[in-house]
């Protein structure tokens, strides 16, 4: 997508140059900088740091990864290389299971290299066809996606259609288009009048800081609100749709998506608004099937609720919001049962989120 | 309540000194300051710009606000100035009820006076019966939800009860004891092992800096947690009941409070977890039926959603959040249907939220 009028992925790399950049995502909205990563240990760090964060750029971010430990290794010391960066990179972050998708592909295909000439250039192509499925799955989620908002726009006769998302499940959360954003890109370049709700989404503020910014490049009209919003704009008609991302959903439809997710959810279902998740194939957990249960839940520091980030003075700079001695706890994500998703937005059209209906439209996965 | 270990009301004022001085809240939990308001401009000044807040404390500090217009009028000037004082105070904030209230009870009782010396003693004794009563109320709140935090704690058999609340419904919102925080306070006080998960409540993070510094100032265990996250807290079997206040009640039960209060009564009830509100009889709207449809919602400034203040370097600062050209909307807040609703907390016990038990439990408004 477009960033300053020019195009970018989220994450890139050449063959030859044997370094990978990313969008260094802490400065944004308020700087766009990219980083030079030249070790797995470095992208290991970017990940957990959150300088590259969302789902599927956090996949594509551990192909690239591992393809940078081979990189650094010696003939000798491969094996090794590549066992520690698998390891470090699966514990980098533990919610998003594109990340060990990636991961455990990256070992799959080398385990079929023999030399470390062989090795580099598997690694590098696994690497380039993780981030080009999921561009290539993120625009078709946004076609699909696209048909839906299509269908609202017509009973509301040419009306401003109004789509509200949490966090960030936009470009910048896969390596191009996003997956809640495509079909708002996509109906916004095929001229309906679409605004999108913001959840700032506390405590990280990846909505006000990410998606805002991320639609402003675009043109899309949108406007940033509290988390604690929703529910009133729902109750009073100013949402159409729901569409959310997802970190992990379950082959029975639990969806695991960053925290306050499932309020929205609640909401949704109690105003009669469709809650539609959009994902890539690679955030299926094809072994979990009570998300409630099963799914892991990252818990940050504590400090990212205390303290909130920002500009000021044209510097980033944090401020204290709580009483110094008052302590916080900050679970990352939330689950929301099945029974509250009208629908999941994939890759392959849009499917319920029920066993049968994943399992159908996903044959290859059993 | 305690600040500083040293006994507080949100309000006070001596006849002789004809000015009001009240705890300037802006600056909590990082400044404890009080402000000297010495006339009914700026009275309403301080309601509008939040120095104090919270359904009781602005009825406290509009029944104040009458006495100070009084006070500074001529025999001549007295009925015109009452007349503004009554405007400027009721537009000063929208949403609360309990502020027309009072307004209209010191213009009911000052009809009665002949004499602008008559007046000034009327006023006075109004607005300190308002405070008086205020504090009174939310004692008794503290009594009967004691009984409902007893009972839980002993199905916990001694094992910690959670109780999750938004906003501030403390002391701080009310003259004293608050009432969301009087059970709790009661609780602490005969020996419960009570833990406050405290909704940060943004945008103006009424929990944040005011509901955690008053249990920090009370000894109260609690943790800081972002909007987001109750939900996830009340799935995992975290939170045992919810106790939140209320701005205005209609008489059929619905409960209008701080933004986002409603999202956190919809997992409430998806969780089988009781959910409570606590409010005076004075927060009662006795005409309001329809409370979705006619509670008015108090929408401010878009950029107290795009800033966060706080503590930086020993000053109080705000960070921007969003991008320099991202809107934001702001409404104050929602309205939570009473069939959400397990319990009103009265002053007079604990009623449930419909038109019968309601009138029932306060015939005199019939």
């Amino acid at each position: 997508m477009k960033a300053n009028n020019r195009h970018y992925r989220t994450i890139w790399a050449t063959a030859d140059d044997e370094v990978v950049e990313i969008i260094d995502q802490r400065w944004l909205p308020h700087r766009f900088e990219t980083e030079q990563i030249a070790t797995y240990s470095e992208m290991a760090t970017a990940i957990r740091d959150m300088h590259i964060r969302g789902a599927g750029a956090i996949g594509a971010a551990a192909g690239f990864g591992m393809y940078l430990a081979v990189v650094s290794s010696s003939e000798s010391s491969v094996e090794e290389t590549i066992e520690q960066a698998a390891a470090e990179l699966k514990a980098s972050r533990p919610t998003a299971i594109n990340l060990e998708w990636a991961v455990d592909r990256q070992l799959r295909a080398l385990a079929l290299g023999d030399t470390l000439h062989e090795k580099k250039e598997i690694a590098f192509h696994q690497a380039q066809a993780i981030a080009d499925e999921d561009v290539e799955a993120c625009r078709r989620i946004g076609e699909h996606g696209l048909k839906l908002i299509q269908a609202v726009a017509k009973t509301k006769q040419g009306g401003r259609v109004n789509i509200l998302t949490h966090c960030n499940a936009g470009w910048l959360a896969f390596v191009d288009y996003g997956t809640a954003t495509a079909p708002i890109y996509a109906a916004h370049d095929v001229g309906i009048d679409v605004h999108v709700w913001v959840d700032e989404t506390r405590p990280r503020n990846q909505g006000a800081r990410l998606t805002a910014w991320e639609l402003g490049q675009h043109g899309v009209p949108h406007t940033v609100i509290a988390d604690n919003t929703g529910g009133h704009l729902m109750q009073h008609g100013m949402v159409d749709l729901v569409i959310v991302g997802s970190d992990r959903t379950s082959v029975t439809g639990f969806v695991t998506n960053k925290i306050g997710t499932y309020l929205k959810a609640l909401a949704a279902k109690d105003n009669g608004i469709p809650f539609y998740v959009a994902l890539p194939s690679t955030t299926f957990d094809w072994t979990m099937r009570d998300g409630l249960a099963e799914s892991p839940i990252e818990e940050r520091h504590g400090d990212e609720v205390r303290y909130a980030s920002g500009l000021l003075d044209g510097d980033i700079r944090s401020v204290l919001l709580t009483p110094e001695d008052s302590r916080s706890v900050n679970f990352g994500f939330d689950v929301t049962p099945p029974h509250l998703v009208t629908g999941l937005i994939t890759e392959r059209g849009v499917i319920l989120p029920n066993e049968t209906d994943i399992r159908n439209a996903y044959p290859e996965n059993g």
